[in-house]
Order: structure tokens, then C-alpha cells, then sequence
């Protein structure tokens, strides 16, 4: 039995990775970390889990933590987990940290687009994106796994096939993302009042996103070059799902009569099932059908497919998958099996919830 | 292994039928019945179960059905299941109806409310109405289960206990019960579209809503009293959830002075806590807290809770749950395990997910 | 020209009175007031202002705001108006108080259920509830008006006929309310965040909501008794709109044959028909036609309906209105237009949006 | 007083045109066609017009309708003002055709993507594309004019002075557009359903939406070029609103060392103003605010911005309008105030309202 600690419990990641490890038949949990609750039981807080959860809300002491479990996942605000980790507590726990603080490997660029110093800048090389459909193997050996963002997860694996293979003009690609509302966190904002945003989209962060740079980050990875590209966010109400629609040029070949052509949809849609055919959550759907929130609400599926446009020579990427399972806690207990050899799907058998 | 066919199986109980069963480990699926998309793959009409299901829908044929399970499922219309069930079928397959045509005992109650002849009335008698909670030991027996209906699931549930125990005068019992879109099922009609629901609330069936005279039943059995009650529906604008809020006068009694008192808060718990503390599905919360559906949706657990106001001498009794678990799939295959000697709760021990 | 002020600007309600008076012909607003908000553009905060109001906020400064303009609107919490009227302000300006402070007669009750010492105990007697469809005479010679709450303007309407006219059993009257998420206010409480309110409906203030004698002693006006009754609300996930669905025994009349009969409901809808039929704003629906939210949205109107169930002796009262237009802003006009003589319904032809 | 008949009344752009033209002082309907509804109250399918609207629902008959009447507005699907416009009806009454029958100037193009013949190409020419900021002068002399559709008047007016001033590279235009659900009309359709609709984002109609052609048509207008675009509409969980992100690369220019430099983004901001600051109904936020579409909600408003991003060299420009209103009803309303002469703004002085 894994013995897990949570650090950020109460917040809606947390609160989804205890729904998601109740049901993970190698894990208990030992600990709910909550500064904002401390002594409170936790069921009064998330009443859907009265008596299943008699525990009471802990002080965040990742120390003290890591004396008593096995693994730690830190779903806290960015720099909590750079300010608190060290070499001690990595020699005796794995960590998932849920936050952005060991997500980008260029402390400057953290420091630039976070707007905070970098506390530990000495694990950063150390520390492994934890994409898992991407980084299995070096995940599999990691003790500090950087679990990836909402919006990068659903980018990039909805990008991935075309980058690495060099279909695209990635100096082209523009992503544009939509959002439930569980993405923007439980703090007490005015701005996420339900009023505020029930009967409304707008974009935000325009330009200025900080997943911005984790998505160059990744992509430049994938093809080599150094990616810069417009990504835009915005917010639907809601609770919650991860949409990306992403635009790139597609790079022409020259035929048999030196005329440029470009690939078709299923040469495209082949290089797709080459990536993912063999991957249990990246489901690619059939042509023609758009991914769509709904469809994979609850679980830890990204639903993906792309549609040529013959008219523009572009193509069109599309993504979709529950922002609070692949894109922060199912993801990070997807990092937990491998970081512990058990089976990767374990725990995260989630069949979608419709309507 | 349990073989199980569907009978409507892309209405939306049908659908959370196919998620549950794809959960429990001793069940297969084997008949996805869907009169309306007969032959069409199943994962092209429910998107969520893209490479979980790769059956094709057919035809609704019970005969041919009962050779090859062990037990049928019918979400289908009323007036459906009463027209082809035979003695044949039932020698041969567990039956468990989630329709309301072996719900009502009185044959004449059940063509009035319902305005449809009904065609097997000879099954009534040995049709268990399939509350599990109240009705366990005859389910287990039964062959024929009538699976109860959403709100009087709920109603009799929040209402049973003080009824039972004759503490509510039942003459004075109001029901004012309000439920999530989905149980308005999945048929093409301009009162269900999201722009006529949606930013609304309304009530319909006032004062003629086919489930009053299921919930009157219900309680009369459990009184041993003719009990008669308003029960007003409204429409919510949301997915899943019931919630109830019945009103009734409490009985006094009469105390050492010869005083008429009011039975207290606590007297009033206790009864609640000796018929639900060993129920899994019922939670009989802490004082003061509202059930709220939100802390139950995706589960099968019905959130129940008393207040007694002292200024009225009335007990306020309130009840939630997922209309599409405990109102339907769910507790469906809550009877299944009964029938079929199963832990009650196998394939059910779904933690409500927030948000 | 009417010069207005607007304490407390800036709360929804103070948004739809800005929204309103920009589109009655006779007022002018010069001041939006909002402690919050000092200095910054009203549109800023209120973005759909942008070009329509050009004006800041200013501090909530009663006296100084006495001198400039000829009616106040204060749009704050319970306490806040009572604390600073003095008798030199009501000599200067005509007041509508959206807040309770002199809506109830009796200062202990008033203290009682808001748990606050009552500043200004003397304007209670002078002050009127503003409740134009019943107390139009009396508002027409105020110097101050107690606008009355949402869930009293919508409960009061629906049950006034019956009561007045002494056809129901008021001590058997139970009042189930549903409103919309912006009567909570525009405070930043986790409770309202758009993932604790959406996909969730719940009963809160059981028995003890503030509203409550509000509504009982209005209807012991209406009827000469002293009338207790049970008001539960209940939170929907839409922006605006109140149903109020109302419960109550019939009394029953001995006809010629000596028999106890019941009221027909055509001789219960005559009763809402003699109240109703020349009111502007009460709409009296037909027959068999619920009140639905959607119908009244954004205008002033209260749509009302009753239903007799001749199974349980009980009649269903049912009404549905804006909550930030009849039950706020849109009555504090109509309060106004009588206190300045102009026409009841100048500005408030606002006809109901849909969808 | 100007007569007004609308055929296809019942729709929501219907529905809304008569919300408007009841507030229209110059304005009477006199017409209320629907053939899905003939003989029934119009307030009985929309009761938000209960006590305000007392006609029945007559045939859609455009001949007997024009004897009548001075303006004719034809909120039909596509085809049906085309197949039954002929010059004896222009030549008695002014059309204002909501459909795409003649939007499109090249009949092939129209016939291609609407996938129908086009019964009346001969108006084609005569038409006048009713985009009022733009073709204002043309609009004050015709007799047809074709409402422009909900996305792309929300595109086009979000480009335009781009695309005028050719400071774009027109090659790399692509929009990503968000609706809410009203937008699909009233038809009784499963995908419209509330529970298919509700808790979901999806994108429709990628490389294929019939609104594409009529954008490109537009921006080549504005631009004297050929456009090819990509448009991406998807379904958003709201009633109301569309909702425009449009990326385009900006033309660089040689500054006096001969480096090619981007326009500051206060450059593209200057051009903005010299085409919107004297439109009543064209919002140009302030720097750095996001157009969002509850802050125009029920008004004629379009609200635009830009953002320049040095880092890509692309511009990002923005846009949001209620669709029923600036994308159907209001615009037609204000196309047909200056038919007729009539202040622009007449009866469409309508403040948004929220939440």
C-alpha cells in the first residue's frame, strides 16, 4: 500500500485527487493538507465525501510529511513547493508537484512570466515534465515529477504527432483554448462569482498566459526548433473541460510533377494513430467528429482530432479532456504508477460522465 | 459472470446504465437495445464510450433478449415492458423495469395517472417495487422488479422513517421536489431545448404529476395509513440532482404536565439514525447541514437531513441524490446485486464528484 | 428632472436601478455611491456602462448627498440606512431604502432575526412598505419607503387575494422559494463561486430566514390574524428570477345541501381577478399556465397562478418575478414615480427577455 | 407609424425583433407570421409577451403581407424569402431579410455552400449588404436589404479597419469564434437539447461553416483582396452572445534605419478610432480590457479591442455581441430606421443588461 500525502487538499485539484485515490486500490491516503482548514474535518468541507473520509485537515509541514509517506503531490500555488522542497525530503519521497515551479527548465523564463523568485532552481534539472504519453521512461525514474498544466497537457498532446514529425510550420501555430470555471481554483474572487461568469465567455491573459512558455517549452522539444506562438485562453461557464482549437500551416511537399501539394487529412490522420494508437488516453477520434468537453468529463481520456482545410493549407487541431482529471489529478496519480511500477492506468479506469 | 441486456440503452438512464455495469466486475454487457439507432455503434451516440464499447445498437427484442442474459434492464417508456413481458421471458431472466409499470399496485390507479391501458396486470402481485432500502429481503426473492421511480425514490426516503413511526401527521404532507434536466429524458422536444431551460426554474404537473400516487403508496405502507399529498415538481436548470423538501405537522405529545410538546430536534435524529445508520446508500447528515445535489451527483447515495421548526410545529424534511443513480441505473443495479446474491453495493461505490 | 443618488451603486441591485434610471425620461442619477469602489469609473466596474455612464464612484455620504438631489436610493446591507437617517435628510429628499431597516414595524423582531441593534427606531411608524399594488395610497404621501424584499414582494402577490379575502387556513400556509443566484449579492464568498453554485440546487436559511416574519406580517395586515408560516428558499443555478410555490388548506363552505364543498377554481381565479386585473405589473395568468422565471426577465412584471386540488382540499399559489426588478430595483422606481406623482409604470415598460 | 410584419415570428430572432419593435415608438406590428404556430396567441408560445401582444399567428404569406404593411422582416430559414420575393412585393414594401438568401453575391458561391438553388438571383445585385457602420449610405436607398449574419457581423466589425487600412497580412486571418445556443434556433433537435448542450464546449462546423464565404466576401471588400480565412465557430453554454478572437500577422514597416518594425499597438489603437468613435453602436474598450458578452447583453452594442504581441508579431483583435440583437434583430432594426429616415438608434437605445 502507497502511502500518499496532499498537500492542497481543499482546493478542486486536491479535492479531485482524493476522489480519484479513494477508488485506487494500492494508495491511502495519510495525510490532507490544508492550511486554510486546519483541524476541520475534511467532509466539511467537500460534503460528498462524508463518511468516506473521517480525516481532519493538516498543516502543510512537508517535513514532517515526508516522514510518514511515500509520496507527496503538492496541488499549492506556484512557489510553494520550490520554497519547501530539499534534498532530504527528495531522499525519502517522490514528489508530484501539481504547481508550475518545475514545469519549465529556464529559471529566467519561470522567473519572468510567474513574476516570483525561484526557490530551488538546483532541481530544476533534475525534475521531469511528467506528460506521461511523452516522458514515460524517464518519469518511470524520476524522484521529482513536474506534472503539467491544464492547458499545455491538452496543447500539447493535441499538437504533438505534427511537431515532431515536422508536418507543420510551427512559426504559424496559434492555439486558442477554452475552460471551465473549476480551472480558475476556489479562492473567493469576485470575478468568479457565479454571476460573473454564468452567461459569458471572454479571453484572457491575452498574449501574456504564463502556459505560454511551457507550451514553447514542449513543442521546442518536439521539433527541435524553437517555437514561439500566440496562445489564448478563455473562460466557459462551466465547471469543467479543456477545449483547444489550434491553427498551423501545413508544410507542402513537392510531388512527382514538382508541383508543392500538401498532405492529405488521412496521411495526417495516420501520423496521429502512429503516436497514440497504442495509448490508453489519448483517444483519437473518427473523421469528421469533433472532440467536445462532454465526452470526457470524469475521466482521464484527451479526446483529439484534426481536420485539414484544403482552402487554407492549414490544418486544425483539435483537443478536449476534464481539466481536473488529465490536466492536473488524474495525470498526476497516471506520474504516481509510474513513478511505482504499478500498471498506468491503475485507479484511472474512469468511464466519462454523460449528461 | 452476469450477462445483461438493455432495453432503451441510449436514453440517458440506459446510458448511465452502460457506465455503471462497465464499473462492476461480475457484469457484461451483452444487448445494447436501442429501437431508434439500431444498428449504429453505440460510442457514435454516447461519444464517451469511444473505445470502451464496440457493440452496435439492436433491435428491442425481449424474447430473443431472454435467451441470452441473465438479466434485463428496461429503460424504456411507460407501457413498454408491460406489453411484451410474458411468463416465458420471466422463467427464464431476472427482470428489473425501470419504467412505472409495476410500480403501482392498483391496476385502475395505474391507467388513470398514467392514461395507457395496462397490458400484464397478472404480473403486478409478484412485482417487488425495488426500494432496497426498505424492501431488501423481498427483492432478493423476486424474479419481476419495479424499479422506483426518481422523485419517489428520494421522497420516500427523506419521509419514511417519521412516517414508519407514526410522528408526522400525514394529512398535512407536502412535497415540493425539484430535479436536474436529465429527467426529462432525451427526446427531441422545444420545452427541453437549453435556451427554454436554461436561466428558468418552473413547476409542471401541479397538483397531477404521475408520481404522486407511487409516493402515496408508498407511504401508506409504510403508515398503514390512506395517505393523499400534494407533490409539486419543478424544473431546475441543471444536468443531475433531485432535491426534496417535504413539509408535514408533527404529532405532539403529551408530556408529564399534561402538556401537548412537540418531539425535539434530537428525538427527531434518533429516528432517523435507528432506520439509515447501517444504510450505505443513505447519509443522514449532521445537524444543520442542507442535503445539497451537488454532493452526491455521480454516486448512489441519497443525502438526507431534518429540521424541526418550533415556531410552526412542523419538521422540515429534506432529501438529495442523483436522479440518474439512485433514481434510476443505480439503484438499478442495487437490485441486480440483491437478485443475484451480490454484495448490495458491488459496482457501486461511486464517489460523488465536485465540481 | 429628477435628481437621484444611489448608495451602494455598485451591488447588483444598484446596477439594475443605474440600468433602469438611464432609461426613464424624467431622472437624472448624480451620484453613484460605492465605499468600495471611491474613485474609479462606475464603467470600469460595470463594463456594460462603458460610454453610458461617465461618472465615478463617490463615498456613501448621506447628508452631503441630501443637499444635491431629490430621492435616495440606498442599495445596502441591513443596518447601514437606518444608521444614518436623521430627520434633517427626510426633510431634504424623499428616501426608498432597498434594505429591511423599515420594512418590519416591530423593532424586537426586526432586531431578532437580523441579530443588529436598530439605529433610527423612530421613522418606523412614519416609514411605508413599499409595496405599490397594496399600499399605493399611502406611498404617494411617504417621505420614506421601505422597498420591500424580493422573496416578501413575490410570496406577498401570490398569496394577497386569498388571504385578504379570507379563503385559505393561514396557519396551514407553507411557502417553498427558488431564486436565482444574484439575490446572494456581489460579496466574494466561496459559497458563491461559480462551481459551488452551477449544477447544484440546495435549501438554505431553513426556518430561520429573515424574510420570514417580513412576509407574515404582511399577510396578518392583509388578513387581521396574526399568521406563522414556514418560508423555505432555495438556490438555483441562473442569474435572476424568483417561483414562489405556495401551499394552503382551503376553507370550505357549507352549500345548500348542508355540505362542507370547497371553492371552485374558477371561483378562487374571480378572487385573483378583482385584485389583479387592472394591476400593470401583476400578470394573472390562464389557466392551467405555470409562472416560469423566463418570462418575467429583466421587466417588472410578477406573474401569478393558482391551482385547486380537489384531492387534498389544498390550493397552489405560485408566482414568478425578476428579483432585481420587481423584488429591487425595478419596484424602488415604481415606489419613486409614486412619491413624485409621475405615471406608476414611467420607466418600467421594460418588456421580459427571451432567451 | 410604420407597419411592420415579420414572417417567422416565432423564432428567437422573431421573438426578439418584436421584444425591440414593442419598444419602437414609430413602429406597429402588424404581422405575426408562423406557420408552425397559425391560428394560436403569439402570447402563448412566447408568455414573456403575455398582456403585451394580443395577435394570433398568422400563415406566412409575403403577397397578402405586403398589401399591408410598409416593411416586411423575413427571419426564415434559408431559401424562403428567395423563393418567394418578386418585384410587384419590392416595389410595395422595403424587405430586411435576416436569412443568407442574399448576402452572397455570387450565386455560386451562395448555391456551393448553402447547398440549395437560389430562386431569386436577379435581387442579388440590387441587394444591399445591411451592415449599417459600413454600408450606411447604400442601405438609406434600397428596397432589399440582406441582414448580415451573427458571426460574421461580429468578425467583420472586429477587423475591419485592419483589414481597410491593409495593415494586415489578410493570408493569415484567422478567426475563432464562440456562440451561445440561441444562435441554433428553436427547432426541436437532440444536439439542442439542454443536458447536450449544458456542462460542454465543442466546436462545430471546422473548415465548413456557411458564414465563412460571407466573411471573406466582406474582408475582400474592405480590403480590395481575395480572402481566405479559416472560421471556427463553437457552441458555448450560454443563451445569449457571440464572442470574436481573430489573429492576424501586422504588416511590418521600415522605420528610418531601415528595420522592419511592428505598429505599436497605440498605432493600431489610433486606427480603431478613426473608424468607431463616432459609431453609437461600435465600442472601442480601453487599453487592455477584453470584450466579454455579458456586458452587452441584450443591446445593439458591439464591444472591439486589439492587442499587439510584440513576441509573435501578431495582432489579436476581439470582439462580443448579444447575436440576437447586433447579430439579428437590432440590426435590423437599425437597418430599418434608415430606410425609413429615422434616427439610426430609434427603439435600439436598449442598455445591456447584467448579470
Amino acid at each position: 500500500m502507497i502511502k500518499a500525502g496532499i498537500i492542497g487538499a481543499t482546493g478542486y485539484a486536491g479535492g479531485e485527487l482524493v476522489r480519484i485515490l479513494l477508488g485506487h486500490k494500492d494508495v491511502e491516503i495519510k495525510w490532507y493538507g490544508s492550511k486554510s482548514y486546519i483541524d476541520k474535518k475534511y467532509s466539511e468541507i467537500y460534503q460528498n465525501m462524508f463518511e468516506l473520509v473521517e480525516d481532519v485537515c493538516l498543516d502543510d509541514n512537508m517535513e514532517k510529511l515526508a516522514d510518514q509517506v511515500d509520496v507527496i503531490f503538492t496541488a499549492t500555488p506556484q512557489g510553494f513547493c520550490a520554497s519547501l522542497l530539499n534534498e532530504k525530503i527528495l531522499s525519502q519521497v517522490k514528489i508530484v508537484d501539481l504547481s508550475a515551479d518545475y514545469r519549465i527548465k529556464d529559471v529566467q523564463t519561470y522567473e519572468k512570466w510567474y513574476g516570483i523568485e525561484h526557490k530551488s532552481p538546483q532541481f530544476l534539472e533534475e525534475a521531469v515534465y511528467g506528460l506521461c504519453e511523452i516522458n514515460r521512461e524517464k518519469i518511470k525514474q524520476a524522484r521529482l515529477v513536474a506534472n503539467p498544466g491544464c492547458y499545455p497537457t491538452c496543447s500539447v498532446l493535441s499538437v504533438y504527432p505534427l511537431a515532431k514529425e515536422g508536418l507543420i510550420d510551427l512559426s504559424t501555430l496559434i492555439i486558442d483554448a477554452k475552460s471551465g470555471t473549476s480551472g480558475a481554483g476556489r479562492g473567493a474572487k469576485v470575478a468568479n462569482l457565479y454571476c460573473e461568469v454564468n452567461e459569458n465567455i471572454k479571453a484572457y491573459g491575452v498574449a501574456s498566459h504564463r502556459h505560454t512558455p511551457e507550451i514553447e517549452e514542449q513543442l521546442s522539444y518536439a521539433s527541435g526548433e524553437s517555437v514561439v506562438l500566440n496562445f489564448t485562453p478563455h473562460l466557459v461557464p462551466m465547471n469543467r473541460g479543456i477545449l483547444v482549437t489550434a491553427y498551423a500551416n501545413l508544410k507542402r511537399r513537392i510531388d512527382e510533377n514538382g508541383c508543392q501539394v500538401l498532405p492529405t487529412e488521412e496521411e495526417i490522420r495516420e501520423v496521429y494513430r502512429k503516436y497514440y494508437e497504442k495509448e490508453k488516453f489519448v483517444r483519437f477520434l473518427n473523421p469528421g467528429v469533433c472532440p467536445e468537453t462532454r465526452w470526457v468529463e470524469g475521466s482521464n481520456y484527451v479526446d483529439v482530432n484534426v481536420r485539414v482545410d484544403e482552402r487554407t493549407g492549414r490544418v486544425i487541431m483539435m483537443g478536449a479532456m476534464d481539466n481536473l482529471v488529465k490536466g492536473a489529478a488524474g495525470q498526476a496519480v497516471q506520474n504516481m504508477n509510474l513513478l511505482f511500477g504499478l500498471p498506468e492506468e491503475e485507479g484511472l479506469r474512469l468511464v466519462p460522465m454523460f449528461p
